[in-house]
């Protein structure tokens, strides 16, 4: 199982690293897409390494698609390749799961017309505007759609992730 | 709001730093206990500051205990201190989460007897045989009492800490 991680400078560190973490913990292998190749800061220092840039994407190799926040989606929003990745996952229902920020990408692709979502306060109205029925709750579900609003919300981001992927509790034990 | 993690050399280091990471972004302070004070090294090579000693732990002072796996409990339940700060929390009704092998301390304390609880596979009859209702599942809540078995489970695990420790959705907003 691989998922892809698309995030830019500026990304909200937990919101990148933590799931990160966890998905690596499940077993899933992850690559992590961006501008251009090199390395990504998050909002508080930390670096992280870009496995390639998002025109070297072959969409079909994955099974989610993770987006963290911060200020690393007014970035990726404006770039039609990123646009081009969400369609795709979501085309061939694949999981989505998008934290804080990070569904700014899913309205500029015009995805969300209808679906349940939740995301960061600042940008619920936005959501609303795309059409999107908007949820103030740690996370929303929304068939292979997995929306948190913060990274206080992450046990539970984490848990739907790993529920959507239907990893089995004893797939990996890795302690 | 303050927690308190007991751990030491060898803990399991996804188990350690992402509850540590969760818990700073919901605003609890966190403290690490250890053998003495200086730097312990987590399984796969995590270097952690360790706050102050197990003789120097006001268990008072908090509102979590937190214990991590890995090869950490084994020796950490030698200890007599440890096995107090646990006692304690438990006479007090406060929260006591623990994953994968950190419910060994809580055994050697003689806490877990009717209690309903989970952790990693390999210590489920050492749970039994300590009375307590064995759970096979990602989080086992009993009262206060939050256990995990494995780094897969850290989703529910943090999502039943956030909720135990009663800490509101819009308490903070870290992003």
């Amino acid at each position: 199982m691989r998922a892809l991680i698309v995030s830019a400078d500026f990304f909200e560190d937990s919101e990148l690293k933590m799931p990160y973490e966890y998905l690596r913990k499940l077993g899933v292998d992850v690559d992590i897409a961006s501008l251009k190749k090199g390395t990504i800061i998050g909002k508080h220092g930390l670096s992280v390494d870009v496995t390639m840039s998002l025109d070297e994407v072959d969409s079909k190799k994955y099974d989610l698609l993770l987006l963290p926040g911060g200020e690393a989606p007014s970035a990726i929003r404006k770039e039609p390749k990123a646009l081009k990745i969400a369609r795709y996952f979501f085309e061939q229902k694949k999981p989505v799961a998008a934290i804080c920020h990070g569904p700014q990408i899913l309205i500029s692709a015009g995805l969300l017309k209808g679906k349940i979502v939740t995301g960061y306060k600042s940008i619920a109205q936005e959501l609303k505007n795309a059409g999107a029925i908007y949820r103030d709750e740690e996370v929303a579900i929304d068939k292979n759609l997995i929306t948190s609003r913060q990274p206080s919300d992450m046990g539970a981001f984490l848990e739907a992730i790993r529920r959507c992927l239907n990893i089995g509790i004893h797939e990996k034990n890795t302690q």
